[in-house]
């Protein structure tokens, strides 16, 4: 067997999620991919913004020597510093070009961090349920992910991450607006986990870094506020991409930001750097960097998603769903009317619908769909929605 | 201290090549940039064909609906079909759009091949002087690699492949044309190591995998033939970036092809596709995919970096140095004059030119000029280069 004995596992691991797409595959050539609901990926519906489109077209007819070469593994200085003018009002700290690199998306960034601060046997803690793939990226770079479990309604529990620090910690990873719960952390939890670090820090005798992965920071709704990450604690890291906001997952182009201030600075930024660079990133890919300093500030209109999660709440609560109403992000988490996910995923495969079970997220006994998609797939799709659940509630 | 030991002891460890480019930084500032003959560095000097800018404009005044969204983690079928249409010529064996990934460049295609192959301390074979990144692509996944010396003219020297063959030998890693030393395997050279690979893999019970690292394969000279890989073992798997041939480094688009006959194919194909995923890369730059599968064929004008070639080979042997002809790439690797060649880097630094020594390629006693800069920077660079010779060879 020539391949890696860690991926063949992983590999037969994941195979039934493998298989359900398989499935989804099948159905839409069955009976056409409209007659399909697939709620199963992340890949936002929407459009690109026009200028999205128009900054390229600028940059191509004003072409500069060079504009296609390398630059420092860090990226643009220019576009950084755009970027750190820009986020320094979203995270309520003073940011210069210094304190960024563009990577390539936020799940570049994350490898480039844990590549850049695990030692091996080191833990990342993670609140569940969680987007499965942090687990490979901690585990890529020798770190093992503790996940611990969030209250009820999905917020931080505070106890449970308290319990789960170690001397092994490293870090601790959260996300929000979250995938897959849509949950949005406010400043008083971010204020509580901080203190939690810091004591423990103080404890460890080594400092806990908090990473935050922030992807759907300009995905959020009702006018709740997403709270400023490094303006809370200092050995902080925030990475994102631009994949969900200006709607071009494809692209692969984010960036990440440390703390001013954050401890041995220099040394950690000479770190991400090389990590960047020695991952075979090298570099973020350098049109899509200009673009998106360009684009600071634009991003798709979200209230068509707040369209969306009304339409499919609204929907579901009437058919008899459990859930809590997503914040930020286009993902819902309901609860599955039976003990048994994969069961009840099944079960709605049979009316076309493609969900995702919670098992996937560490967080079994629900179920995730995401909302970014047409209006008319949400629509139709709710009479098998209801078919569903009657097999199991009587009401 | 909150990095990771082994970054750390890499930063050090690189530290004084970073000095150097410092010192290059410093040098630019005190005597204007034109004043610093710059070798240190393969970044091309020629623009990407007109063509790249025509095609990317074109697909922006007629984009579709989801052209930056998500595609399989192994990028566009299409793009692979005309790709593989393609380069099966040019490897003469035929390949489909399944036995292609596109990849963020060369770099991330080789990190993607080692997180897919490598168990803990499986090794890597690499011929040396060598790309000195390759030391870090195969550590990052657990691999070690070991290096064995080229003849004296940086031909694969067989015998010393052969010895090094253990049964923890995973794979051979080849790059030709060569970095840093501009030689070029011929189609009996390949033959001869396939044997010692189909030889060895016998013995030991496995096979072992071939992987030739190729960006260089369309920058040779003088009619050389650049043998194709996989018609000479199925074993294979084939790796390249446009970032050369295109002149554009900064896009990281690049793709890796696997022989259609290779070991568990099928099982290969998904390990690969699973490392571009969870490495970070998830797919390689959506626009510029489409973009490159547009440009099958072109490539900037070779001739002109013959011509640099020949201009700096012609000054150099004037001047008493001696090296062996680069056959293809871009980069010439002379003989020091001194044993010391970090020393005699310095020596040419008083003259404001930026090399590298050949210790930073695992192969002391050399040095190496990447001349794929401005024909004037090579013209004038020759007074710098004559006067530091003279130091210590007396003629």
């Amino acid at each position: 067997m020539p391949i890696s004995s860690k991926i063949k596992a992983s590999l037969s691991r994941t195979s039934w999620i493998r298989k359900m797409f398989e499935e989804g595959g099948r159905l839409k050539q069955l009976y056409g991919a409209e007659n399909v609901f697939d709620f199963s990926i992340g890949n936002p519906n929407l459009e690109p913004p026009e200028t999205f489109h128009q900054t390229i077209k600028t940059l191509i007819e004003n072409h500069r020597s060079g504009q296609h070469g390398y630059m420092p593994n860090t990226g643009y200085a220019d576009v950084r510093q755009q970027i750190a003018d820009h986020i320094s009002k979203e995270q309520g700290v003073n940011l210069s070009a210094d304190d960024l690199i563009m990577t390539c998306g936020a799940a570049g960034a994350l490898n480039v961090i844990f590549k850049a601060i695990l030692d091996p046997e080191d833990q990342v803690i993670c609140p569940s349920p969680y987007f499965v793939e942090y687990g490979f990226y901690v585990d890529n770079h020798g770190g093992t992910l503790i996940t611990v479990p969030s209250t009820p309604d999905f917020f931080l529990n505070m106890d449970a991450i308290e319990k789960a620090i170690t001397p092994k910690t490293k870090a601790i990873l959260i996300n929000s607006p979250n995938n897959p719960t849509g949950q949005v952390y406010s400043k008083v939890h971010i204020e509580m986990l901080a203190n939690i670090l810091k004591q423990k820090g103080k404890i460890n005798g080594k400092e806990i870094y908090l990473i935050s992965d922030e992807p759907y920071r300009k995905i959020a709704y009702d006018n709740i506020e997403i709270p400023g990450i490094l303006s809370c604690y200092e050995n902080s890291i925030v990475c994102t991409s631009y994949s969900k906001d200006l709607s071009i997952p494809g692209e692969r182009i984010g960036h990440l930001a440390v703390h001013p201030k954050a401890q041995d600075k220099s040394d950690l930024m000479q770190a991400l750097a090389m990590a960047n660079r020695i991952l075979g990133f090298v570099n973020a890919p350098a049109l899509m960097q200009r673009v998106v300093a360009r684009l600071q500030g634009e991003q798709i209109d979200s209230d068509l998603y707040k369209h969306k999660r009304d339409l499919l709440c609204n929907g579901l609560k009437k058919a008899g769903y459990n859930f809590t109403l997503p914040k930020g992000a286009f993902y819902l988490f309901p609860k599955s009317p039976i003990p048994d996910d994969v069961a009840f995923v099944n079960e709605l495969q049979k009316e076309n619908i493609l969900a995702v079970p919670g098992s996937g997220f560490g967080c079994p006994g629900h179920f995730r769909l995401s909302y970014c998609v047409s209006d008319d797939t949400i629509v139709r799709a709710m009479t098998g929605f209801e078919k569903t659940i009657k097999k199991f509630v009587k009401r």
